[in-house]
């Protein structure tokens, strides 16, 4: 398998592009993997790789970095420069072990209840399907993504830029399925989510179920999406069924979505009541901080990571608002003293997607602190530094996500 | 590997989705195949499965019909509702046999020749990285795309629709290219590309070479690509540096390309001078015929095929105007008599990539010949019949590329 086939190497192994072990792929399953390691750059790392996890084994090894069974993060320099990031490189994030993979053996059967609105319903991904359709591009990021840069040493996962990616959602508009209801409730205030996996026993359901609530804003854009990137959404990534939240972090994409309910409140659920929320450091969790709903304007370079050489450079990286579509991105080569407006690459996939940015510049030999700043059409910039809080949610600092470049 | 995992099946096989044959699959390699099969429905065909060619083993087999070595076509209940068509499905159509593999171990030190500019000179992909960049989404289609349909047997591999797909291309305008090495010969009325096949011993290299010749104008739009969807290009699809001329027919984008030059006249290679050209049933091919260049407008149903349940059905087709822009795309449920908008389905990527369309219809039992329409922004639309040719090239008749569905 491919984990088993690639390991970690730093930027300047020979290993990573030797013509024999390539040979050995060629015309093998393997060929596509061994032809993308040459656009990857994976960073040295001193600690052993861990391998795939069964329900994530299709995914590139060599594009990921396993910080555990449910927890795996794209390569920066895996990242690429596309408007769509290729399914078998996207991060993987789950809060609790996965489902079966045998619910996807049959997807049109999964069934998904609709409460809390006029003619509540249980509807199956077949209904679904006959109900309307829409496809729309945005990025998926975990709320922690960039928690590694917070010097207080943040608990959980210690993502760097790598827990985002830009996806194709393809379903039914989640307004459509509840005007054919009748429409909401009128004292909804939230439309809550709850996740199809099975809880362990002998534990209060409350403290370990995934169940988010998103403000009722969120029915403008919000979909149920039986297929990612043109595929039937993969076991791995929440199939048969995903609620996805255009613009909003991670989390409140519900995987195997199992339950849709128009609420007055919040869900008392730990990881809404508690969870996700931003606090000062040191303090605990409460439902009167903000939650991690709308993500922030945000960029990073994607390539070069660590070396360049002396003349023209082609710098890359991904750029984009959340839920406000982005203006413009700043790249700077000193640090942040001295800015210029990089170009976006490619098509406008829409206000939710990420937009690659290039921009050419000569470079001496010398040492280069490269960084890039994202500003959205609401004049909203990504400050210089961090916000900092006790679980290292929302880092957009242009600062922390610079990296440092040495040509020669 | 793959395809010797699936093999073609009936709509109507229930071993296609059998849960067994999946849980066979889950966690391993095939696990997206697996699931990506949930959305294929392959025709069934009498004749035994080919295997993939060892040069497009990674590609998916059960989204694949193989014709031979040098031709693999995507299976229509394969192609999709996306807006870009996953490299693992995409047509393949060689007219060489592909070069060694190991051309690709070290894309960068690709080197092609630029002629016919005020400065001629020989560039490595590595020096063309740093010249310039673009992103484009266009369609790739082979001009025979369609030629199964012509009733007179038209020579050449008989494709039906799956010839064709949309993909993302990155690589360096080539117009940049030409501005940096002074500009094209005064006198030039063609760019000439030439493939980097080798040739087989004792055969006239005119009457093999992959060369072919498209008027300037296309520098308008021409790139020297070294990605395809965010990888580096596939070897199969023509890596390390492929030339992709957005809107044109297939065989003008020549692979493994190894010089780009600026000429006078048309090259005399066969491909050109006879080959690719439209002509009378019985003709012979010559220079002054029209050249397969531009592609024409079209759009095809891609779901349903065959079979519809009683009640609402979501129509899915895809359609493309070449070099134009596309205006709008109708569908008739009773072949041709009574015709309804449908709509465009996911993002715009641009005037040279294809439109998912959609429309909703409420089918009751019966039978249905369902055909699309297309027009684009110029008021092209799709003819009723075929331009009958000796080659089946260019064909875009909305009948033929009708499907007659049973709802039960």
């Amino acid at each position: 398998m491919q984990q088993d086939r690639f390991l970690h190497r730093g930027p300047n192994d020979p290993g990573l592009e030797s013509p024999a072990r390539r040979r050995l792929l060629v015309g093998s399953a393997g060929a596509m993997a061994a032809v993308s390691l040459l656009g990857f750059i994976p960073l040295a790392r001193a600690d052993e790789p861990k391998s795939l996890p069964d329900y994530a084994a299709w995914k590139e090894r060599s594009a990921l970095i396993v910080h555990s069974t449910n927890t795996m993060e794209t390569e920066r320099g895996a990242i690429g420069n596309g408007v769509i990031t290729p399914s078998d490189r996207l991060f993987v994030r789950n809060n609790l072990p996965a489902p079966p993979a045998t619910i996807t053996d049959d997807p049109d059967a999964w069934e998904v209840n609709i409460e809390g609105v006029r003619n509540p319903r249980k509807l199956t991904v077949g209904e679904l399907k006959s109900m309307g359709v829409t496809t729309v591009a945005s990025v998926l990021q975990c709320s922690g993504n960039g928690r590694a840069f917070f010097p207080h040493g943040a608990s959980g996962t210690q993502w760097s830029v790598g827990a985002a990616g830009c996806v194709m959602w393809t379903g039914v508009p989640l307004k459509d399925v509840v005007e054919a209801l009748g429409g909401p409730d009128s004292d909804a205030r939230y439309i809550t989510s709850t996740g199809g996996e099975s809880l362990p026993e002998g534990l209060d359901p409350k403290t370990i179920v995934v169940e988010r609530s998103v403000p009722t804003r969120a029915l403008d854009s919000a979909l149920l999406a039986w297929e990612m990137n043109d595929e039937p959404m993969p076991h791995t990534h929440g199939g048969p069924l995903r609620m996805v939240v255009p613009g909003y972090y991670g989390v409140n994409n519900v995987k195997y979505v199992k339950t849709i309910a128009f609420t007055e409140n919040q869900t008392d659920a730990k990881i809404q009541a508690s969870g996700y929320r931003i606090r000062d450091v040191g303090e605990k969790g409460s439902p009167d901080q903000p939650s991690m709903w709308e993500m922030n304007v945000k960029s990073w370079v994607t390539a070069p990571l660590e070396s360049g050489r002396s003349g023209r450079n082609m710098i890359y990286g991904v750029a984009f608002g959340g839920t406000v579509a982005l203006d413009r991105v700043e790249v700077s080569l000193d640090g942040g003293k001295n800015w210029k407006q990089a170009r976006f690459l490619g098509p406008d996939l829409g206000p939710y997607a990420w937009r690659p940015f290039v921009m050419a510049a000569d470079l001496s030999p010398g040492e280069y602190r490269i960084v890039s700043r994202a500003t959205d059409t609401q004049g909203n910039s990504q400050p210089e530094g961090r916000t900092e809080n006790e679980r290292g949610y929302g880092h957009n600092g242009w600062s922390d996500h610079g990296v440092t470049v040495t040509v020669s």
